[in-house]
């Protein structure tokens, strides 16, 4: 993650839309097991969210920004894993809209879907950067 | 939501960080439905993000904010989750540390806990809009 070219948050924000990988396989066990009663899995966990957050913290200088981009990273992933199994019982015919069906929706209503592009809320964060940062020299 | 007194993006971080209700009971078991070939349980998760969403976009008045606001709480909901269940198996013997455990590891590296308080990410969204904001008066 620290080695992505584009920077620790681009690369944890771009990967938390993909659930098909064999690590998300792993991610998706272990998270299973800490929902229950297993503190082995939650401190792994743990760990591995606090070696995310430190990798983001280092690119964007800010402790609450690099807590924002975990959870936003959090919340990506929660939507792709809720939607990444296949939609296997057929075509919905019965009443009420399949969410999988068209998206015709206007767009501006609409909660984040899982696989959408991440450009604009990496846009969001640079700008956030930008101006913790600019904050930052005019106390100086 | 929309008739919470400090608004919905302080209504939907702050409850994000509860499991313990019983509406949190009901999202918890449509989410587990959803996670499994129910296109009917799908179809009401979207519906309630979209309409999350919804609200939050007439207070901030950006839909990209908008977004990562509720990317934000679905993250701190996620860590809520996991961490709700009592430790029913005792203090953690073995080795490695339990996540319940002391809190005693720099504040400044540690990746969001549940039950922690949400009022620097309020702090950062209302900054956030500001600066949104200033720049669409700027433009006119």
């Amino acid at each position: 993650m620290r080695a992505a070219p584009a920077g620790p948050v681009d690369y944890l924000l771009r990967t938390s839309t993909v659930v098909d990988s064999e690590f998300e396989l792993v991610y998706l066990a272990v998270t299973r097991l800490a929902q229950g009663a297993y503190p082995h899995a939650r401190a792994a966990l743990d760990a591995a969210h606090d070696a995310w957050t430190r990798a983001v913290l280092d690119e964007v200088g800010d402790p609450v920004v690099a807590r924002a981009v975990v959870l936003i990273s959090d919340g990506l992933y929660a939507h792709a894993a809720l939607t990444s199994s296949p939609p296997a019982t057929g075509a919905g015919t019965g009443g009420g809209p399949t969410s999988d069906a068209g998206t015709e929706e206007p767009l501006a209503f609409r909660a984040p879907r899982p696989g959408e592009d991440v450009d604009d809320l990496l846009t969001l964060v640079r700008e956030v950067v930008a101006m913790r940062n600019a904050r930052t020299t005019d106390g100086v």
